[in-house]
């Protein structure tokens, strides 16, 4: 049913849908919003009165006037007078324009670093601990929680980071944040306003991490990465007295610190009067041996670790978590209760009933055999396919590097891999802009199985040989 | 059983317990860590062989080789020529003094304001949202999501907000944040960057507003409230080109923003090219007709709108929006994804099947019910026990304010109630320093039972009664 409001109004159409669900009010509102919003009813324009209204559209006399006195409250219409009901405000017509959506072009197989394998995701175990954690919660757990996060999975966290990763800590020191992200951010936040002007971070690394630095109103200083690690002589000699490490396995090379560039960046800290955060990003899956531990355990008033769930078990979960020197803790505590009142309560207890069960420790157990056996195929596949390529890195994690001969042009590479719909990234784009290195590829093998790797590998072979 | 390096080095103990699920390796290897850690072992220091220790402590040479070398990796020992193994590296022993909790006195019955009826959150289906989300969930929805939201929650948010909030929105203008605090921060910090230096706030307003402001490096401006809402002749008399209000239902005073008010306001927002930021907070519950609909429905380019499921479940979901105007789109987004690279996408789809679902309307009507049954036990035991009392602010929410005679000393009255394990907010402590009004008090009933709500006020009637 339309109605036309000639003569009175510009041409006006309400269209009312009695076999919608929604009820006819609040069509009549919604067709009326709308009129004004796009400009069809013009400020100060008379609407029909609610008698005529009601006959034109076979509706009751009741349900106009209510409609209108709604729109009234609202701001969209006034009432004149006795009897006349006008349109109050008509703003500008928005124009909408959908924003053009220029979706990265998907490759069929993608060797990305930094995704676990999305598929082996212990949906049954997430829901039946969810489970728990709903049956198991008090009313209290439900309201705002603790903004240091669930006393609860603090516990748990700090046990398990004992366990397996050598940390010193106890719930005290553990804040619980969204992953690793807004735990740095808390980080910087809380060094930037303890008057640290800049904070080193790993050339080549990861592409966020100067980008956090800045975005706290703070200098990122680059310092280069070899074969053994953070170059901490190079770092002794900038103004930072902060630095962002991976030292279980450095993103994007895969080095493992050595026990001396331990001791030297713990020292150099000592020095400063600095901090060191650890970005424990993939330490849990370690294949020749154990783990190397956190460097947090070695100087807990030292050592910021942050580590998450996005590696162990899946991005999507947003859970992770700082180990916190007794010096910062109550400003990153209250930042992060300003910054969002703190993490999901029902999230972090299903957390905490999932490692106390075993079950993280199982799937853990299970997810190692899976990366090992992708380490294995993709080792395998290039050693068919580029046997003079050399892979490093692979002792942890699941990403490595393939070392590309000096003078290979790893743009072009990545270029004509993706030409082939295999995703690619060279060593280049985790560099900073003035500093250079041998050419390299990073082979992430997190998400891809091992069919899609022998497969992928074989597609580009030819490239991989001329590089 | 223990052993003691006496001779070799200080008295040294190390527990290992075969009964224990941890391995003896790990159990070793802890061991020693702590002796480190706590000084017991000391830099330099020359550890036992691994034969003789493996003898003391009963266990396999291998076992102590593995332990050594394990730790020589994480820095806390290093092997010095051919044999000798020493501690590399001790820390400081950090003094663990676990920090003093000072708890709030717990009121055996407490109107504080802003909490929803934890005892009827929908667990059941809740769980069975999260059970159909983490079913249908995609590989890809468990990696990093889109930071803006999930788009399939970003769609149904549009839709609910239009059908119940007469908002205008679609799916690209929603913003998935983890409740109102992180909204309004990202809100704040991309007025800031767009050149904004002073936000107006409410005068009795939520505490947190003017430190949201500052903490934004922003400059609070309080603007009074009266009873028809913000006073928007005070607020253009200002250089504030934003304001953060609560027009549906005034924190704290309950006061429903009058029409003219919010046209009044938008025209400001007009004029001075600036932003209403809507604090959509309780909104849900209005008891005697319709919800008065999102000022962001008169004017989506100039207003802000923010809500959460903090009062409709609960708050331990963390989970909101914010209706972002176009020209501050990209920038939040952005913001967001630098925070915490989006909220918990199984959450965010979990909500989304609530909502679809149908659970989450009947929920609210529930909760409707619940609210105004309570809401009617407060009138009529105030009524009973004060009849001079006025309460004001009852046509929406779950708190209402109850006007004290001038002169009465609120902060009394509150200490007083304490005593007897009340728990009452007197309206001043909602006010900015340099302003005054009438004493009043605060009554929330979110989360207070019909029986306390009439134990609660029968037990400090003589003292309302004395204001």
């Amino acid at each position: 049913m339309a109605v036309q409001w000639s003569g009175l109004t510009p041409a006006t159409f309400i269209q009312l849908d009695r076999q919608s669900p929604d009820a006819l009010g609040s069509q009549l509102q919604n067709a009326l919003r709308t009129a004004v919003r796009e400009g069809r009813l013009r400020t100060g324009e008379r609407l029909p009165s609610s008698r005529r209204l009601a006959v034109d559209l076979g509706v009751s006399r009741g349900l106009v006037q209510a409609t209108y006195e709604q729109l009234e409250a609202e701001g969209y219409l006034r009432a004149v007078g006795g009897s006349a009901t006008r349109v109050a405000f008509s703003p500008q017509a928005a124009v909408v324009t959908p924003p053009k959506r220029t979706p990265a072009a998907r490759m069929e197989i993608d060797f990305a670093p930094g995704r676990p394998d999305l598929n082996s995701f212990p949906a049954r175990d997430w829901l039946w601990a969810c489970g728990e954690a709903a049956r198991t919660a008090a009313a209290r757990d439900l309201g705002y929680g603790d903004p240091q996060g669930s006393i609860r999975l603090r516990e748990v966290i700090a046990s398990y980071l004992q366990r397996v990763r050598g940390a010193f800590a106890g719930a005290d020191d553990v804040v619980i944040c969204n992953g690793f992200t807004q735990g740095a951010v808390l980080t910087l936040a809380a060094l930037r306003a303890a008057g640290a002007t800049s904070v080193a971070v790993e050339d080549p690394g990861h592409l966020d991490m100067p980008v956090l630095v800045r975005r706290a109103g703070l200098n990122p200083v680059f310092i280069p990465v070899d074969d053994r690690g953070l170059v901490v002589d190079d770092l002794a000699r900038t103004k930072a007295t902060a630095v962002i490490v991976t030292p279980a396995h450095q993103a994007p090379t895969g080095v493992v610190l050595t026990p001396d560039r331990r001791l030297a960046l713990l020292q150099w800290a000592e020095q400063v009067n600095g901090v060191v955060i650890e970005d424990d990003y993939d330490s849990e899956f370690r294949y020749d041996k154990q783990s190397v531990g956190s460097l947090q355990g070695l100087a807990a008033d030292r050592v910021v670790s942050i580590g998450s769930v996005s590696k162990s078990l899946a991005p999507a979960i947003r859970l992770g978590w700082v180990l916190v020197p007794r010096h910062l803790r109550a400003r990153i505590a209250e930042d992060k209760r300003r910054s969002d009142r703190g993490s999901p309560t029902l999230d972090q207890l299903a957390l905490a009933r999932l490692m106390e069960s075993g079950r993280f420790d199982r799937h853990l157990r299970r997810m190692r055999g899976v990366y090992a056996a992708r380490r294995n195929e993709l080792v395998e596949a290039i050693g068919q396919h580029a046997p003079d390529l050399v892979l490093t890195g692979l002792a942890a994690g699941f990403h490595a590097i393939a070392q590309l001969p000096e003078g290979a042009n790893e743009v072009e590479i990545v270029d004509a891999a993706a030409q082939r719909s295999v995703g690619l990234q060279g060593l280049g784009r985790y560099r900073s802009p003035n500093s250079e290195g041998p050419p390299g590829i990073v082979f992430g093998f997190g998400d891809v199985n091992q069919d899609a790797i022998r497969r992928g590998i074989a597609a580009i072979g030819d490239l991989l040989r001329q590089g």
